[in-house]
């Protein structure tokens, strides 16, 4: 496979792709996005746990699919390879991977810090440190240059992704230079994966506000390093399964107007084909929204400004599981692989949608 | 517009189309489904509370769409016109629509029965009888073939569609005559509108196991209409936004096998593009379930056999507000206008997906 | 203790109770309704698990309780022992369990049905089946009589419950006499009990309309016995925590009129202190709900009159975790031991409730 | 009657009560309460909207209690008359309420705050604001002394009572001076009360997680008052309908210890009956969980130390309807009358409970 310049249409060639760890959330939602990519055939989704078995069986939505779980060390030679293995798995099969396929996209933590110094601070030891340098975050909004033809692609994390879209346009503006800023985010029940738990059972899990790693969160480190700054970062859990949305409290040096702040949004957004600003304006839906995203790979924005307390306010919601995780690799995919930017991820959301 | 063998492809002519009665659920779902049409482009989408807002400011899916609500009093000449307004609307309009586009699709009651009498049993006055013979009901899993060319068009209701589909290949193979049928129908809060109200707030309606119309459901009237039988109907709401799920409770005058029932099903289903029969098999939705389907035009359809009580229990679920709606619209217009069966409608569900 | 002749007051004599199985969701409910208890003093709550923890470990309603786990192996003597270990534990103990108190009320399925070969039809094997016979329903609607004194009780099953409750009245009058009887059950996560697992994960569990042992279900075991007829019944997991909803569809064998209904109900749960008739009347709530009577050892019941199909439709809701197993259990130890019939049980629901 | 030295035992003497507003959700739960409570008696609950019909009509919990709404214009002469009215309503009916009873508790904001001045910042116009400067807040945390023989109380808001909660023992303990504040609300849908309206309709609502007055909330005026601090405040609704969550971001002048929170908090809540601690520990809830305190007066609060910013987040969980509104009422009306301060508020919170 060689596009160099693809556009989407349909005579664009084709790139094959394996997806590792495709009985996961994350993984089903890869297939979903890849069965209606005009650009990429499936060639291989591994389950260890499902091996034999349709992938429908896993990921009822794909029932119409006619495809088959296949053993994860049983690799093919792919164009692209997606990987939404658990925490630690990805670092012991890089090099298998590297070899089967010329792009792989790691939607796990192991790649996402840039330094072995930064992993060990955040996580326990890495075993592969040597890849750390060159891979590639995968989120387009701030590293679309760097995707063109990348080997190694390291997806950014959830509540990382929510958090630095609401606040880059500040960053780019100079507004968080000396600033305090806190974030406090809201997640739902699919950030937790597929494999249950009692913490994570409908019935200890539904209703809930409940604060999880209330300091100390690991994708401090991402925000950290793709903003330059640190924040205080707490995260709750509630009732919803897809979702995050983030509200960062701004404490400029300097005092902004509300003027400064759209056009610091608009310059950021005005031509990312993903992300979209809402702040205030009339209706239900005045600031962003999980809901309304869900399914879809768009990012909303949003501000407020509370001249009393000389506080920013920001607001960004995603659909974890797609701007979030599978749908933030196959737009980082697409740009490693020079098709279009937007190919495979045009879903619209849904009105009414209820807690999906 | 003129297409006689369009097959779906870049080259298929495109019509043009009206959404009367786009601020409601059903109108923002056709609009979100005609926004990714291949073959139509929307002409108008009317609103008498919202006229020169944009879509996206009731709508918050639609927020990428440029495009603004216009007076429902000022009617484009177009291909399809599609009308999602509260029942009795459609036949105080239905000679101005009919003037205005060739083919009319009804999403309300008021062209579902065939004759002025049955209409008068289940609602009150009809203002425009003489439209009730011509109309085609819009399931094509029922009228394919009448639907061809179609100009009036009368979209079933959600609940009535979804008991047919689940009774379907029992009609058809016979298992239903003189048979006793109990139907248990359970649905989301999408299926009371738009416009709100003290028993569907929030607080009110959230939890609920409510049965509402325990017996009396003016859908029973489709119901006899597309299937020849009487049924014994309730239906509950319960704690979804979108869905519907159909029970029927099947005492057949003779004992069927489960490989008769597997037989039916295929016959009936075997080719369409919007059903699927699960029945069992391993994993957690081992039955029809309407969040597997949510966002989607297609319904699952199942069965089990109880042996004990010489019973056939079936098992349907679909979105309302898709294939119980404008999705069923969407299918019926491209029947009629002679373009791929399945343009606009391949969404794919999601998974997991919480409440939808 | 020997209580004769109670009426709850402050001077009657307490009993002690021990509640083995303490960390599961009814030993729990068992916790909390026994420290509101006025008459009755927990001396012991166990589980293996959690040993020596505090109950508010496990429960966080009861934080304020100075209680704490001890070994099942370990049991007191005491007056009552509630048990609420899964099914097939008490079997194994019961011997030990009578020698430990004057009064076992087991939660379990291990005593409901009265004789071997009935249990051997549905469940497998019992270990102790001489007790089968011994062992009253703890229905007080059923059995009030039975209870006093009695030194083995076995708590209902929540869905037999519910149907029970909506039946009785039909079965009392007559009506049930070669009637022909479906029963639809809706019931939340909790009847899943504690211990998790995939399907009753958040992700994969809210939102579910999910049939569930769509035939043979154990409880019609338990309908059977207690009401003499046999029913077709079918359960579905809808998206609550607690309550189970029964809708029955009876074809009585000969007319029956409104009044007659009434009557019926009137005359069976005119003086129960915990079964309300309602059936219509005005506003938001006008059928049995759930959630009204969530949290409390309120039983609702109504019905409905279909003329078209010589039909009656029954509704009743419970709490599963009250009514339908802790509740009844407390209601039942009250009976029999002699105590006020209410006591400890005068929890009221709450409005409004979203989905408890 | 004449109370001095109750203690809540079955001599104390009975308050006579009325119900102003009694058909919304403060007002209904009121109800529930005194219908508990040994030392109260309802004489009345008034409703213009549902004058003539029984309670149980409007709140489903309370279809056993024998009660109509009566007018509101007609009030009878009463002990305490709890208002349960809209914002604005009290101040013009206060005079009235003052001859009517002996003790007046407000739930409306129109007598929280001490000053006109203060009043008119946040709201328009007071028309009796003689009596704000005499009103007590009602949280007896803060006020339990003046409470004693008030003739005027004041409830909380629910957003400011769950805020001050948990900052109080750091505002005692010195903490807060100088201290910056970032204040991040999640509440339920019960917060918008009875009346219904498009963006609380149960399809608009289920599954947000929308900012709403994210900057310039009214409740901030209360906590500034009684904290003497200002906060930066941003509110959000969750999908739960009972239930607030404060999470405070606090940054403190000069370092803090563990130590220093456990022995500010146990200071401050050591002899409070109706708050608990909780902060960190073992199994699912290790943190103030609204759902756990749901139908209850309890108050739970916790904290967490984040030594990589300074910074101590403290958490705070009630159910608005209860510590937020009724319960608090009733607490503060308790230590008015000399009654035993927990009478009629010992209900406990259940487990498992979804969403309540």
């Amino acid at each position: 496979m060689a596009v160099t310049e693809a556009d989407g249409s349909a005579d664009a060639e084709t790139a094959t792709a394996s997806v590792v760890g495709a009985s996961g959330f994350a993984g089903g939602e890869l297939l979903r996005l890849l069965a209606g990519h005009p650009n990429v055939e499936v060639a291989q989704a591994t389950s260890r746990e499902y091996a034999n078995k349709t992938v429908g069986s896993v990921h009822p939505n794909l029932r119409g699919l006619d495809l088959r779980f296949s053993e994860p060390s049983d690799l093919e030679s792919v164009d692209v390879l997606f990987a939404a293995a658990p925490h630690g798995v990805a670092m012991d099969h890089i090099d298998a991977w590297q070899d089967a396929a010329d792009t792989v996209v790691d939607l796990s933590a192991d790649f996402r810090l840039d330094t072995e110094p930064q992993y060990d601070e955040w996580y326990d030891g890495h075993t592969a440190p040597e890849y750390l340098d060159d891979a590639v975050y995968a989120l387009p909004e701030i590293s679309r240059d760097d995707l063109a033809g990348a080997e190694l692609i390291a997806g950014g994390g959830c509540n990382a992704t929510a958090t630095i879209l609401g606040l880059l346009p500040l960053q780019t503006a100079g507004v968080l230079d000396g600033a305090d800023v806190v974030v406090d985010v809201k997640v739902g029940s699919s950030e937790g994966g597929a494999s249950g738990g009692k913490a994570s059972s409908h019935a200890e899990r539904s209703g809930v506000v409940r604060p999880y790693a209330p300091t100390g969160h690991r994708h401090e480190a991402e925000i950290e390093q793709e903003l330059g700054l640190s924040v205080s970062f707490t995260a709750h859990a509630v009732d919803m399964v897809r979702g995050a949305s983030a509200t960062c409290h701004v404490f400029p040096d300097s005092p902004v107007s509300k003027g400064d702040l759209w056009s610091a949004y608009r310059e950021t957004y005005g031509d990312e084909p993903f992300v979209e600003t809402v702040a205030g304006g009339s209706g239900v839906y005045r600031y962003p929204e999980p809901k309304a995203v869900a399914g879809t790979n768009n990012a909303e924005v949003g501000f407020e400004l509370d001249p009393g307390n000389e506080r920013v306010v920001t607001f960004s919601a995603i659909d974890n599981v797609m701007k979030g995780s599978a749908g933030q690799a196959v737009h980082a995919a697409n740009l490693a692989l020079g098709f279009a930017e937007t190919a495979g991820l045009q879903q619209l959301g849904m009105h009414p949608v209820g807690s999906p």
